[in-house]
């Protein structure tokens, strides 16, 4: 397969988990005789430094135009806390999805053997949790109207959602649900919010075009409890943007994998492949940080492609190295861990 | 003292768990020769059934006149499943939150050394947890403009704040602040909405007047992983409507005493004290509900009473039944646990 993947490193740590990720996806295409172009652009606070704009026109080009797109991280602490800053790096995120289209972001959640012990959790809580979240990307509070009245002293912000775009997002974690356990739960605030009543009664409606699946609807703020409380109870969990946003962080931690959670974000056309664990702008530059969970991005795209004896190559290799110990200190046990890179280098070498 | 306290059971395990706290401060309210009035009235699904209004103004008047209010619990799941329902239990909490003015949810997370082993988290990661989440509770996207358009096919809400409620909110975190470890942390999601850019400018401002309250600015997602991963990174946190619903309950679960944490909704003239458990429907008429929030609640209602020797001799006696196991069934390690009733009339007993 001939593939074109545009390259997108970003902010903080991200530079050097991508490098990682490439050399692994280089290795694959050689041994599978693949053929992988890669398409370097900016984004984030090095396209705002380079450019002035956290998304470049002509970043837009070579991801619209590229097969797949697999990103790095973006983010940096300088605009944190600076209410007033005017280009913020996170706008340049926000403008891509919508730009790109990536209307459904998949966040599955599992969790390593070996890596169970980490998890602020108890083994016995977690141990078999496989759940996947699907939130829509490009639509609620993100982009609806905001603005300041009153001389600046009232501030709103909008959540919409049409019946269209719940249905697309809902869709997909039918079909999800299908593949897997046949259990969908829709997370909403329907008590209270006319988005969420929306949100309820399309997904009810689509629930006889899908008579195996086995439909659940709770509040977000229960969800927020029992994902804590039992994650096993869920498979796929479909949810608006800023819901989404907060649950899937929160079911990050879980795990204990933190540093080893991929992520998908598809579109109609384009597909976006991005670790979940953001700049980490401490590490930046270190070459400490883990790079896995870009890796199993990269495998993640892989499987998307269709080739799916290439990323079970890909995770099968992670597997191997976390059973060998050849990891960065963040999951390293004793005194000796391994630098990005370095895992890096193995990686690519051992598929 | 002479107290008139307004009683509000509301639905599900609210009318149990009140009856068992009604037991204990009138016990209290003998021992330290107080006068409590209880002004029983109707809200909730009960409401509806009976008059077709989940809060009604008779109750209104009752609980406006009444030196504090305390609280069962309201939802009832025949209406959770009905997008279409005209009438719901929620408006009712709603109508009463604002109608009573009642901005600030005051919501403590802590551990009971007995009960740590119960939380799914590990014992080292929450013990001597001790936060509180100060919950702005009149205003955000709960009380902002909704509605449909489009042939009911798109449907909005609106997250409304003014500088002076961020104001009101945050000078009660500072000040809770100040009587705790001086650390308040800020909880928004200013890299996304303008509300919370309002939000994080109000609050930078006010720093100026609290030079001693070391102040940290984090974003939702950020928390909701935090908040797992350790708890006693955090003292006093503030937050909008929706975010405070989401952690709150997220919190609730860490301490593995959820069964156990009161809350209190303050406003400038009444105050309200409330388990945070809800109606817990499965569970209501079987005298199996623990009443301890409940009963913990009316400590804080004490206490805002500045009666602190009678907040104690409740928590005390609180204690004294975890420790001797004077438990409800969810609490119990062995065959052995009690009702409700009789929870309550042992702590009654033994004040
Ligand atoms: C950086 C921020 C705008 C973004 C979001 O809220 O979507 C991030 O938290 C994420 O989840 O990718
Ligand atoms: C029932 C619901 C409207 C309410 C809320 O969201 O405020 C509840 O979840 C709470 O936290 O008291």
């Amino acid at each position: 397969m001939k593939l074109d993947i545009a390259l997108l490193a970003g902010d903080g740590i991200g530079p050097e988990v991508i490098d990682q990720a490439v050399k692994v996806c280089d290795a694959i295409a050689a041994k599978y005789k693949h053929e992988i172009s890669w398409k370097p652009a900016l984004t984030g606070a090095a396209a705002i430094d380079a450019v002035g704009e956290p998304y470049p026109d002509e970043t837009h080009e070579v991801c619209a135009s590229a097969d797949a797109v697999l990103f790095g991280a973006i983010g940096h602490p300088r605009f944190d806390n600076d209410p007033s800053a005017k280009v913020r790096p996170e706008q340049g995120l926000l403008k891509m999805r919508q730009k790109l289209g990536l209307f459904a972001n998949v966040r599955p959640t599992f969790t390593f053997p070996s890596l169970i012990d980490k998890s602020p959790l108890k083994r016995e809580r977690i141990e078999g949790t496989d759940l996947i979240i699907l939130r829509e990307l490009t639509g609620g509070v993100y982009f609806g109207e905001r603005g300041r009245k009153d001389d600046g002293n009232t501030a709103f912000d909008t959540m919409t959602y049409t019946r269209a775009e719940i249905q697309r997002l809902a869709k997909k974690g039918f079909e999800m649900a299908m593949n897997r356990s046949k259990r969908l739960c829709c997370v909403d605030k329907a008590n209270v919010l006319e988005s969420s009543r929306l949100w309820r009664e399309t997904v009810q409606a689509m629930e006889k075009d899908y008579p195996e699946v086995e439909v659940s609807y709770e509040f977000v703020d229960a969800v927020a409890m029992r994902l804590v409380q039992w994650p096993k109870g869920y498979d796929v969990i479909i949810t608006e943007n800023l819901f989404g946003d907060i649950l899937t962080d929160e079911a990050s931690v879980i795990s204990g994998s933190m540093g080893l959670m991929p992520s998908a974000s598809v579109g109609e056309k384009t597909k976006l492949y991005e670790p979940i664990h953001g700049s980490y702008p401490q590490a930046a530059g270190k070459d400490i940080a883990n790079p896995l969970a870009t890796v199993l991005s990269a495998a993640m795209m892989f499987e998307d492609f269709g080739l799916q004896e290439e990323a079970e190559d890909i995770r099968r290799v992670v597997n191997k190295s976390l059973a060998e110990g050849i990891v960065t200190e963040d999951l390293s046990e004793d005194a000796k861990s391994y630098k990005t890179s370095e895992v890096g280098d193995w990686l690519a070498k051992n598929v």
